[in-house]
Order: structure tokens, then C-alpha cells, then sequence
């Protein structure tokens, strides 16, 4: 993998870059910010292109789930953004695992390395969460992330982005990730299980677009909006179900033979879904909680014990998920692109944010793409 | 293992037994009934004791979750109980595995062997739950039980009693088998992981004792009634925590170095206890769901999603659990005499029932001893 | 399910039938034989194909490893196969999951049901293997199989067959849940993992098909012969080696960055093999063993410590593998079709047998087809 | 945790010390070395007992599996020494995970966090295993460990030390570990399994030991010499094969009902007695292969495909399993005193390795105990 010394030497990295930064609760402003230093096991990203996530706007509006030391992230000039893409322009010390050149799709967790779950595996519920003075990252909520025109990531964070994807879908990558991650907490293989996901939001629709693509059947969707379940269809749902038109539970029973699915994914966050989700789960069946709302959910557990079920909530996108999921992507296994619906440049991260929170125009990905 | 066949044939099995059968909804009463011939793969056990489980009485007042090819038990003759031990007497057709004189307990589900899920191994979330004709046997929930002289069993759901075990004491081989069960769905060894039940009922104890018998440290009760504590420290609690007196949640963390259990388990039904018990497990903690109340329960879900936690609701004994629990029960790993508090003859179980239920004179596991 | 009554009376289902039997070791004769019954949890199936596996050749040759009653199947009548498809004629008692009419491939192994191994779901290594006084069932091994007009199977060993699948392509179904056994018992996601076989035998090509479904990347086959290695790329291989033209575990390391494959298959038979396969895997990868020679194999056992090796023998199609590869087909996720390489009557069974044994023509895999 | 901040400040350390270092292969000598300096996530340890393992003697012969940036250990004035505890006396910057003054005992890897294998967890398995550069270390195998007055070590490979053990037994701990890693690979609950061990060296009687408190019955061992054997009884072995004196696959097949065991240890590393423990092997059932010989060993690999049986190499003690061997040694769980047979000053190194190397007057585990 020769690399040309010329080449790597072309990046003029300035100084200072344009970035948007928290301010108080709900205020997100662009500043001059200092080019950030990768150090050891670290890269210096030129940002390319970034999504939006529904994440960003909980970090805007209330802080959550972004910590940096273990405080909430306002008023610290603040860089979130968590879904992005873009090139290696420069290496920390003693990093040869990747060169200036390469393009990559990042996803958001390195954990400290040193706790017991980082141990583990579990690098996503690292006990040091938010504690950049114990290695802890996780670019757009606890160290600086991609709403600016650098990021400086750990490597463990990069993944490869094959050519013929545009920067606009392949900051998609981790989305697919997540979907990745929670078919993986499951358990073996997918193939030949009945899959239901409710909730057709970018999770939900990347849920169906992989358990589709590692050979899920039937693949099931409960949405009511009409313009998702097109989109669900479009990602691979063999079978789509209107709540509001027909009992969903019943419907999804009488695709199965009566029993209910395999596994269930509840990707909608809406409280009332969660019971409609598990009574749609076959006896001694799994289902992944991939969303939530907040607050106290009346949730059906007699039936999860009567049942043998298994709930398994989802944090981030752990267990190397997002570079198999780069790999799907990589094969040409499933098309994202139909997610990614507007295009905003860095100059309207407010309006890129202001677009994904209010579904304007039927946003389901908005992306931030750099010039 | 040479039998002595004089000894074999003089069990002299009568036609007819006492048996206590359901009458409708809060009925039970005791009648002279067939005694039943073991079909092929069964044997017939003669019943020396028997223990009354919660589940008895969610059968006496609202037949669940007993059923018979898929209608209410009541009115039909029908004979529960499940927590019985007792002698082979006879071995149907091709049945070489048991012999008559072998003393053994039962676990309860037999399942159809054709299904899915049984093929899986997941008997007891077999989908003929309850269709004799299609080979299901749960005895005491779907087929008679052991409120009676004699019962059937298959011979996969026996396991062989230790010499030094009294009758009464025997009877507690099942409930063992589900707080090895409990703790085998959690996954992998449970020896250095800490350890919280919520509730010190027969099931939580018993989960006590397995627990600290496999080598989890520390092993944390939470229960308000001080009795029950005590029996909770006998059964191998390193804390104990009285809910009503401290925060437990609190507690909980303060004897974990702050971080909460690996495995949480929710024994109590109580559905406040719920979020206590998901609110003490640790980042990317396991909890298993062994009891639970009727009606929706308020659940944290977020705190679930945001903490990567999984929730096992276990159904029954299922993968052999019964059979590790004897094995720890023959090496004499753990005593679980001290939770049979009461015995009734034969001609008391309503007796028997009643103390169970009200947990009159502090009754933690009341049993039925044959004369 | 409506089904038209007329229609499934319709089944004259004769007295007797041809099918062919075993002789003495090497000896298979044609003869008149009576059509047999359905009993309990069986249908019989009117055999539609069956193709000629490896393992039929080893019957007939040494009788192992069918055993029928623990006995070796020679001068009993016994016929062989257990790659066959057709359609379900008459349904024993009790049976209603499979109708007359209904179009199915079968699996091997319909275990005792009682047994430690069948109750923890690992039916292929049941206890009572060739005890059909103990319900246990293997057609051509252990009891009769398909190289006759007529089959009894177990439900549990039946897979639906889509409209689109020719009856030849058909009996592949079970090649392909043999790869997918092989694939799940490594356990987990196999999308984005590096995948080699060595081997082209039909066991090997299918491995390739079935991974290569799933999103394994890169997918690799080492096979000296050319015309299997053109089949391994049109089964999906990315890279192919030639074992006796390059080193095959430099190869493979050169194309998994250094550092080997996650999953190795050795699906070849050839004692040399294994260490090549073994030292193709990545430190912590896994090793699956789908193919064996008879007597010692020198295997390299320190590089297996060294490097944290673990190594699966699989044995026949487990854990409902069948079923899942069914519902690939159904899918139409690969094209198993090019495998099929030959068809015989069923007068010529003995013919066909030969051409697999052989490789006559470069038969891969040889198919008798019902007139 | 109120240290005594004069205490903490008490320890005087030098500024250089004793250590043992390898010259040419064959070579141990002691020299006057510089104390290390921790570094971030890194403590000072002074040294309290060292045990020799037998890889030592690898490394003092042959170099492998020691090496220093991927390169032979030998003339590096290179620390061995990979088995012992002492007192941390100093932390790095930004640890506070220990303290000054607690006595902790040592596994060997700190995984270098960045690689694949172990982002996934299985850190013994790192991909960049010898490269300090990438933050990588084995103390005693890539990086100085602990025959010397000092060691440094990552916070990760410290466990906490009862103050009931002794020194000398403290450093067992890692090969405690060991054991349970190698029956945690094996997977799930030990309780109620069976398992034999072929092979009472240290480790082959640890599994005895850890095999026995974590339930598993029958615990058998083979063993040809006595005072092993009755070292294994005393570890809580239930019965005791001498594999010269009877048949040690028939007795073990006699002691589980015929069938074998679920779970079989290869610790002896002797060729001849691997397939003497395939063959000891429950259908179905798992091997672990904790030792070996150099070269090709003769397997019977016909016989692990016929009967899917797994076999698992282990290397090291991953997944926290000497964390977990630590809490039950703090439970007072099993007593590996008496394997601790001799005790040298640190200036008789040289012969403390010849006593373990030779098993002079019966030597199984060799102490050097600082003054």
C-alpha cells in the first residue's frame, strides 16, 4: 500500500476552522475554532459530508446524552454531530493503520479501554463514559464532532467508505450500524427468521434494509405514515402494516401462522407501540428496543415472563457492527440512498437541524454536505 | 444396577386414588378417581410430597395459566399441582431410562417434541402447550398433577432424588431448577458477577442460594419483611437491604463501586420494583424477570435503551435447569431445607393452600406429605 | 388452508412399491417392497427426487454410519438416501401441520424427543441414534430412506419446497442446511466476516453460496481442480486459489490484510488440508470440520493453543438449519441449480450412484428423478 | 477508601533494582536494572512472589511465545516472569483506579485496545501483540516482568488480593484464572456437567478445582502419577483414572452412563492423550485444549465430525477470568495452597526454574519470594 510522500504532504490543514457549537440549551451557533491535533491512536478528519441524527436534537435541546467530564455540553463551545464522513488528512503518533487519503465513515464510540466492559467488549457502555482524560471518546457528545470542517478521531472509529458511494449517503454508514448492532445483540443468524419492525423513522427503515439483506423472511413493517411504508417497501419489507387502519398485532400473527415473529424491533419511541411490539413476538421470541420516550412506559410484563421473551435495549452501535455494515455496504448488498431526502451546506447546519426535527417536507435524512 | 424384581412387582397399584381436582373458580375438592396408566416414553409416579407453588393458586382462582387442549381447567376433573416428588411404581412401553423404586422429583414440562421451539430446545415455550393429543404434558397446568396418590410423568421431565434428602425437602428440586434456569439465561458463568434479587419469596431465595452456590460475589437481597432477610442470609446473602428503609437502588451502587450489579433479579411481582431493579443494574447489566404482577407495568424503558440493558423473562424451567439443580442439591452444595416451614396430610391441601397463600404463621414453602 | 377434499382422496396409494435395498457391503439391488404407514407425528411422502450424497457411498461400502437398532443395515432390506424431495401423500394420526399435497424436501434427523441431547435441541447427536423403538428417526441411515417410491418421514424433517425449484434442484435443499449448520454453530452475524473453504465438493460449493448470502467478505475457496473452482466463483467465490499452484495460506493472508479469515471451512476430506485450513484463520478465528478422511489426522494442535482456535465438528444439519436454508431458496437469495449435474430413473439408481462416486463427466451432484 | 496519605508517600523507591534478564537462549542471570516508570494507565508494582510456569522454561529456551517488538527476547536484558503479586507503590498519571498500598496480584495481557480482536474483547488474542509502540504488553513475554524487585503494569491486568493468602499462594491467581477462562470458553453454566481432566500438572489440577466449585459433577481426572492424582483428590477430583493401570476412555464412559462427558481438558500435552480425551467426549459435548506438544499431533478428526464435538484452544486467561478466579479465592472457595510446594529467595532464580523444569522432590509450583 504505497502511498505517494507528495500527496500526503498536499494538505494544507489551517489553523482554524469554521465549526458549530453549542450554546445554552436550544442555541447552536458557527465559529472559528482551532483545528483540533490527533494524537496517539488518533486521526485528523476533514469532514465531508454529515447527517443529522435524531440524537443531535436531544443534545440540543436538553443536553442528553452528551457529557463532556461528566457535565452537560452548553456554553463549552461544543462541536455535535455524530453521523459523518469524510477524509484522513493527517496521523497521531505511531498510527499506520490508516493514511492521509483514506476515505472514511466514522462511527461514535471509543471507549476508555480500561474499564471492565471496554474489556469486555462492550466498548459502547464504557464505565468512563464522557472521561476524555481517561481515553473515553464519543465524537458529537462528550469530545468535538462533525458539524465543522475537522474532527480528530480515535481509529477505532473509522471505517473504510467504498467509491462508488456519495459523501451525502455515505454518512449513513453508522445508521446502518445501529441496525446492525441490534440484529446482533439477538443472536445468530437472521436468515429464515420472521422479522417486525414498527416504526418507519431512519432506524426502522435500516432495521428492514438489513434484516432483508442477511435473508430475514417475511420482513414486516407497522407504520402509518404512507410515505415511510413506501420507503419501508423500498428497503426490503416484504409486508406492510397501517396500525391505524388495521390491528397490527392480529395482522402480524396471521403472516406468521399464528404465532408471532422471530424478532421484534421497536423503532418508533412511541410508548403505546411497546405492547403492540411484544405481543407481536412469538413465545420464547427477542425483541430489540432500538428507540424510546421518556418518561415511565406501561409496559405488559406478564406477558414478556408468561412468554419467555427477551427485551434487549440498544446503546450505540457496539460490537464492530458498523464495519460489517460498512462491509454490506461495500458489496452492494442494500441501497441506502433512498434515506438520504436534503442537502444543506455547513452555512445551514440550523436549518439541516431544524428540517430532521420537524419532518419538514417528508425529511427522513438530512445531510450537511461540506464545499 | 440390578433391581430386585420381587421388589419391582410388589407394587401393588390399586384402580382407584384420592385425588384433589378442580371444581370452578376458588374449588377444590378431594374425590376418588382412576389411577392413570403410563403411556409410552411415561412412567407412573407414586406421589410421596407435594409443595404448593404461587402458581397453584393463579390456577384455583383463575385457571391460568393451566389449560386443557386450550380451554379453562375447570369443571373437568382436573388434578393440579407441580412441585411433587415421589417412587416409580410402573414404566410404560419401551421406557428403560427409570425403574421401578426410583425415587425421584418432577420438573413440569414435557414438550410436544414436534414444534419449533421444541426442536429448538425451548420446551417450555413449546406452541402445544396444552394439546395432549399432540404430546404436550405440563402436569398440574395441562395434564393432572400431583394433589393426588399417583400421577404420570414423562420420563424427561424426572430427575433422581438423593438418599439423604426427606420427602418434604425433595419437593424443592423445581424451584431450584428455576432460579438455575433464571441465571442460566443470563448467560455464561456466574462465579465473581454480582448478583441483586428483589423480593424473598420461595423463588427469590431460592435464587439466593443458587447464586451464591455458583460463586457470585456479592450477593445482594432487597425485602422489606425482616423474616424473610434472615432467611435470605441463611440461604447465602452477603447484604441485605430493607427497600422500606433505605434507598436500595442507593445501596445497591454502594456495594458495587458505584457502577450496579452484572445480573439483577426481579422475584418480588411488585410492579414499583420493576425500575428499582433496572435502575440497579450496571451498564450493559442483565435482568431476569421471575415474577410479575398482573397489568401494565411503568417501566423505565429509556433507562434500558440508554444503558444498554437486557431483560430475560423466563417461563418455566426450561433447558434441563432441574437437572443441574438436583446435581448441586445430590453434591449437597446448598441447603434449601429451611424454606419448607409447614406439612399438611393429603386430606388438608385446601389447608395447605390456604397457608401458602396467606402466608400464615410466616409460611414460605407449605408441603403435602403423603401417609 | 382450504384444501379440496377431492383432491387429497385422490392419492391411490399402492400396496407396494420399488425401492432399492442393501445387499451385502457394495451390493444394491432393486426390489418389490410394501408402502409404509404413517404412524404418530409421520406422513408419507411420494418421492419426487433424490440425489446421491457422500455419505450414501460410505453406506453401501462400510455400512457406517447407518445402523439400524445399533446394527449394521447389510440383508435387511434397508434402503438408502436421505437427499429427497416429493409430496406429502397421507398424514398419520394427529398430524395436521402437513397436508396432502403439500410439495417438501426433507432433513435427516428426526431425534428421540427424550434423550439429554434431543432436550437441549441438539437432535443430530440424540442418544438413542438408530433406536426407532425409541422414536428416533435418520431415512438412510437408520431407518429407510428415499431411493424408493415411498418415504415415512417425521413433520419435524419437513421443509416446504417453492413453486419455482425443479424437483432435481430441490433435493439440494438439504446440502444447503448443512452449509447453514456449519455456518451458525460459529455463531453469530456472519456479514462483513472473511470466509475461506477449502474444498469444491458439493458440501464445499454450498458453504461458498451460503456465506457469500449472508454478507461474508471476502469469500474465498482453495480447490485444485478448475472446473470446481469455476463453479466456487459462479457460487459467489471472490477469490479462488489453486492449492497446488500457490500457497494457500499465503494467499489467504495476503487477502485478509495478514492477518486471516474469521471462519474457515474444511470441507475437502484431505488430511493435509486441516493445517493449511488451520493456519488460513485468524488468531481467535474458527474453524469448521464438514468434511473428514478416515484414521489420524496430524494436525497442528499448538497453532490451535497458540492462537485461540476453536474448532467445530458438525454433524448432519442441526438446530433447524434446514429449514432456514429453505427459506433462502424460497427467497431466491442463491442458485443452487448449476450443482445439479446429472439425472438418472430411479431404475438406474445404481448407475447414478457410481457417476457420484466417480466424478464421472464431472458430476458434482448426481439426481434420480421419479418417472 | 481514606488512604493515609503518609503511608502512600512512605515508599521509597530506588532508583534502580534486582532483576533477572535472559541472555543467550538457555541464559538467566540477575543484573542491577533501572526501575520502569509507569506510565498513563499504568501502576508501579514492587514485586512481593513470582511463580514459574512452565512457558517460562519456554522462553529461557527457546524465546517462544516471549517476544520484544516481534522480535527474539534473548541479549534485551529482558525481565521473564509472568505469575506474580505484590504491592502497587505508585500510580500513573490519571489513575485512580488503585492506590498506593494495595496488594494485587497480575495477569498477563494488557491488549493494545486498538485492533479488531480487541475491540472485541478478546484482548489475549491482540493482533498487535509485542508492539509496545501500540500500547500493547505481556509482562513476562513481550514486556519486563516480574523476576525482578519492580514491575510496571496496565491497570487492567491487576486483581485485588485477599489478605488471607499467603505470597506465595497469592501467585496462583493467574493460573486460577486460566482454568476459568479455559471453562468459560466451554460456555454457560458449569453446574451439574460432567468433566474430566487428562493431565495434573498446575493447570490440568486448577481445572480440577475451579471444575469442582463452580458445581460441575462428575469431576474426574487421568493421571498416571500418584502423588498428582492425589494432589487432584485434594483439589476436589471425585475420581481418579491412572491412565497406565486401566482404560481411560471405557472408565470414563463408565462413570457418565456410557455416554462421556459434557466437557473434556487436554492439559497434559501429551500427543497420545488427545484422542484418548476426544474419546472420553459426550456426543455433542466440548473439549478444551489448555496444553500441547510442539509438532503434528495424530488426531482423531473422524471422530470429532461424527459426533460434533468442539474443541477450544485457549490462550491465556481472557475475558476477566482471572478477575473472576480472584472473587473466589476472596470467597475462600478452594484452597490452591497446596500446590505451592517450594520457596527461593529472589537470588536463586536460576534454581527455582530447575526445580519447576525438573520437578525435583515432587515440585509442582515453584515460588520466588522476595525478602
Amino acid at each position: 500500500m504505497v502511498k505517494n510522500i507528495e500527496q500526503e504532504n498536499s494538505y494544507n490543514i489551517p489553523k482554524s476552522m469554521k465549526a458549530w457549537v453549542l450554546g445554552g440549551p436550544h442555541e447552536i451557533k458557527m465559529i472559528e475554532k482551532d483545528v483540533p491535533e490527533p494524537g496517539s491512536s488518533e486521526v485528523l478528519v476533514k469532514v465531508g459530508a454529515i447527517a443529522v441524527c435524531h440524537t443531535d436534537i436531544e443534545v440540543l435541546h436538553h443536553g442528553h446524552p452528551a457529557m463532556v467530564e461528566g457535565e452537560a455540553p452548553f456554553n463549552k463551545d461544543f462541536v455535535m454531530g455524530h453521523e459523518y464522513m469524510g477524509t484522513v488528512v493527517k496521523t497521531g503518533p505511531n498510527v499506520d493503520e490508516w493514511q492521509p487519503g483514506d476515505r472514511i465513515a466514522v462511527e461514535v464510540h471509543a471507549g476508555c479501554g480500561r474499564c471492565q466492559k471496554c474489556r469486555e467488549g462492550m466498548y459502547t457502555s464504557c464505565h468512563n463514559y464522557s472521561f476524555r482524560s481517561k481515553d473515553h471518546r464519543a465524537n458529537g457528545f462528550t469530545t468535538d464532532g462533525g458539524f465543522a470542517e475537522y474532527a480528530v478521531n480515535n481509529i477505532n472509529t473509522l471505517v473504510a467508505v467504498p467509491d462508488y458511494l456519495s459523501d451525502e449517503v455515505a454518512t449513513l454508514t453508522v445508521t446502518a450500524g445501529t441496525a446492525m448492532y441490534g440484529l446482533d445483540v439477538l443472536g445468530g443468524l437472521i436468515a429464515g427468521q420472521s422479522v417486525v419492525v414498527a416504526g418507519g423513522g431512519p432506524i426502522g427503515l435500516m432495521f428492514i434494509a438489513i434484516a432483508k439483506t442477511l435473508g430475514a423472511s417475511p420482513v414486516i413493517i407497522s407504520e402509518p405514515r404512507s410515505d415511510r411504508s413506501e420507503m419501508a417497501k423500498k428497503m426490503g419489507a416484504d409486508f406492510v402494516i397501517n396500525p391505524l387502519v388495521e390491528d397490527p398485532v392480529e395482522k402480524v400473527k396471521s403472516l406468521t401462522g399464528g404465532i408471532g415473529v422471530d424478532f421484534a424491533v421497536e423503532a418508533s419511541g412511541v410508548p403505546d407501540v411497546v405492547n403492540q411490539v411484544l405481543h407481536m413476538t412469538n413465545r420464547g421470541g427477542k425483541v430489540c428496543l432500538a428507540a424510546f420516550s421518556n418518561g415511565l412506559t406501561p409496559t405488559d410484563l406478564a406477558y414478556v415472563v408468561s412468554n419467555n421473551i427477551y427485551m434487549f435495549g440498544i446503546r450505540g452501535e457496539g460490537n464492530s457492527a458498523v464495519r460489517r455494515a460498512a462491509s454490506l455496504l461495500n458489496q452492494k448488498r442494500f441501497d441506502p440512498s433512498p434515506l438520504h431526502t436534503h442537502t444543506f451546506p455547513l452555512e445551514e447546519v440550523d436549518t439541516a437541524i431544524s428540517y430532521a426535527e420537524n419532518q419538514t417536507d417528508g425529511a427522513i435524512k438530512v445531510v450537511v454536505k461540506m464545499s
